[in-house]
């Protein structure tokens, strides 16, 4: 993409609204403009990132057996007065009511539609395990909507659930979507720690937030050291689930309101750590609550009726564009993790009209097929060093008269700020890895 | 995917709502459900199909000079005040009150929205030409919602918006939306043809409908069979725009409002074709219909401020699910153009448990990377064969018993009902083209 025809609109100002890093950033970057309170729109740079996002979460749910579907926003009321959830779920619902008086919702969650489908379709033990998921857009009507895309109205959630035969086979969908998280948040560059959360009435341990750490995060977290050295990718995908569990459960994680003092004791000192961290997933288990609510049964071997088990797992696909900005940012702006950045590289042109700059830096931005942002702007270099650090490309391939005459470009990652002069050739092997 | 573990649920009986083939095929292959009046869930068939869709229709307006974003599906009902068109709407705007009492809106179209996001971040005509789309779902609360997802009230969109300088700008913008256009149609594997349209009190000759070509369509058309020849690829992505223009208005298309009998006389008798059309896009130049009303203003090069001059271009995503299948179906079932079937083969293995079929079978779904259906169930070979006629797929492979002792498959194309038998290699390199 070529910045001077791009619709990137970067601001000065800081928005006085804007009280946390990645809401001022992403305003300041052109990443998303507010179209109402807690509502965003888009723009190219912040698209590329929320479908960078977006494309790891699926790859990663895909490769743990669950089959993408797509559900509407809007929902039929009834559904949620079948489930019960309906008058309980407050003011956060946005309740609409169409033309021919019908008492519609803007959902903020599936359980309801997804367990209405699976009751349509699904009549054996067979068919079992089933797991759905879909990436779309909810609503949640806060009170305060605040923090940017962090804590917006409309946001886009991964949410998946799982129907089984029997308490087993829930515990292996709910273990598979546990690993499912932890490959998708190491390969979004994030650490991200699996917390225990509340269960409310349905009891037992499965229920879990995961939590990137921050330093602005909401949440104070208390972790084992140990976390930061376990590799998820390692294992493929069809690890012994049963012993990953055991592995991940076995260490240390809470955070403030499940903190256990006595046990983190037993943590080695040197192994404590705590910090704040910002809630970006949770996955849950709750048995046959919908599935009893619904009336839903299929048949078993022995030709009798049961209620379907069912876990649901979220991701906040939105919520984590501004996490990861919170996790990774400086004074100058963004640092994006390679895996989720708009774009791998910027090219700055820093003598725009020179012929040898200009040529090689269309060679370069050829090559780079599309993953590369090149400022062709008529700019002072300064301005063109700002903008790049603002906008957190991972490398920068500089391009300046003498270097260009010389056949050198300066290649810095923004992570580091390391620079070191390259042949063009050798500068691409580095940013195309 | 194997289809014994897909979410693909097939139903027998035609439902009786469904009068059109269409809304009928996509619920008996299982590729939509319907939730409520109008509005459907999209389950695993389905969903990939409208993400082919979607694929090549982001390939092409990217191709255009189109930039991506995403707006809301939530709207402040004050941006519609300001054009004026709040009120106009009428009961097919779907009108939401939020906790805070404010009114809100689903967003039937996006005009007023981008023209904010405009006005807020373009300052001067240096930064002209943009074109700026998007693909987001729509609500129009239509009041007898009908056709499946022909005529939902929940439908997926991409709009794209141009801003120009000058009316000659806006034109170049207009010719080039509309050579988009026939190239995507032409490689979505649909006859499409643009047919001039009402442009209102704008007047001109800039707003054209995209017909396909269906014999259940809700239009009558009437075109010269000179359209068929065309070929919107060849030209590259850089042809003379002019003459595309000129070539492609020269020829005579209508639908039955504009239909004009005289000059439909001088079409060669041998060249005039009547038929039915579904609507499948629109484009319109309404030039500064929203950038007066809105009091939007960049500078010109002579420091005065010039309202820019607008045009609008949209193409029905989910609406196309629909017209391909009314365009492209037999008795048996759906038969999908190449580019957007939802895989590319089946593969119906006729003796599941047989170690020569299954191990053929895995061989060449393996082979396939996830581009075909693996019919393994263990179901008669007239189940497979009907199912696999219903979904559509453009090739079945098809393994029996004696072939895989043989070393060979049948390879049977949908669209002409021919089969072959060949080696599995050889099965694999039609299929995979």
């Amino acid at each position: 993409m070529y910045l001077s025809r791009a619709f990137i609109p970067t601001i000065k100002e800081i928005p006085s609204e804007a009280q946390i890093a990645s809401h001022r950033l992403m305003l300041r970057a052109g990443l998303v403009r507010q179209t109402s309170a807690g509502i965003y729109a888009w723009l190219p740079l912040g698209l590329r990132v929320l479908r960078n996002i977006e494309r790891i979460v699926r790859e990663e749910q895909n490769a743990a057996g669950a089959q993408e579907v797509l559900m509407p926003t809007i929902q039929p009321a009834e559904l949620w007065k079948e489930s019960g959830r309906y008058d309980d779920y407050g003011k956060e619902m946005l309740r609409i009511v169409d033309r021919h008086e019908r008492e519609m919702l803007y959902g903020p969650t599936n359980e309801e539609m997804i367990t209405d489908l699976f009751r349509q379709s699904v009549k054996s033990y067979r068919e079992l395990p089933i797991n759905l998921y879909h990436i779309q857009w909810k609503f949640r009507d806060e009170v305060r909507p605040r923090f940017g895309v962090m804590r917006g109205r409309e946001f886009l959630m991964k949410d998946a659930y799982s129907f089984d035969a029997d308490h087993a086979g829930a515990v292996r969908s709910y273990r598979a979507m546990m690993l499912a998280y932890m490959r998708t948040f190491q390969r979004l560059g994030l650490k991200a720690i699996p917390m225990v959360a509340d269960t409310g009435p349905i009891g037992g341990d499965l229920s879990h937030e995961f939590i990137v750490l921050a330093p602005t995060g909401e949440s104070q977290v208390y972790y084992d050291a140990s976390f930061e050295g376990v590799d998820y990718l390692a294992g493929g995908n069809n690890p012994d689930l049963d012993k990953f569990f055991a592995d991940i459960t076995s260490r240390y994680a809470a955070t403030d309101e499940k903190h256990d003092t006595a046990k983190w004791a037993e943590v080695p000192e040197a192994n404590r750590r705590e910090g704040r961290g910002i809630e970006v997933g949770h996955i849950f288990y709750f048995g046959t609550k919908y599935t009893k609510a619904m009336n839903v049964s299929v048949a078993g071997p022995d030709g009798k009726m049961f209620h379907p088990e069912m876990g649901s797992y979220g991701i906040g696909v939105s919520r984590l564009v501004g996490a990861a900005i919170e996790a990774s940012h400086d004074d100058a702006g963004i640092i994006w993790p390679d895996a989720i950045a708009p774009f791998k590289a910027a090219i700055l042109n820093l003598k725009n009209g020179d012929a040898a700059c200009d040529g090689l830096c269309e060679r370069l931005y050829a090559a780079m097929d599309g993953d590369a942002l090149y400022d062709d702007r008529s700019d002072r270099a300064g301005v063109k060093f700002n903008d790049a650090d603002l906008m957190g490309h991972p490398w920068q391939i500089i391009v300046g008269p003498r270097g260009a005459a010389a056949g050198k470009v300066e290649l810095k990652r923004r992570a580091t700020g390391e620079r070191a002069e390259l042949s063009p050739e050798d500068a691409l092997a580095k940013v195309l890895g």
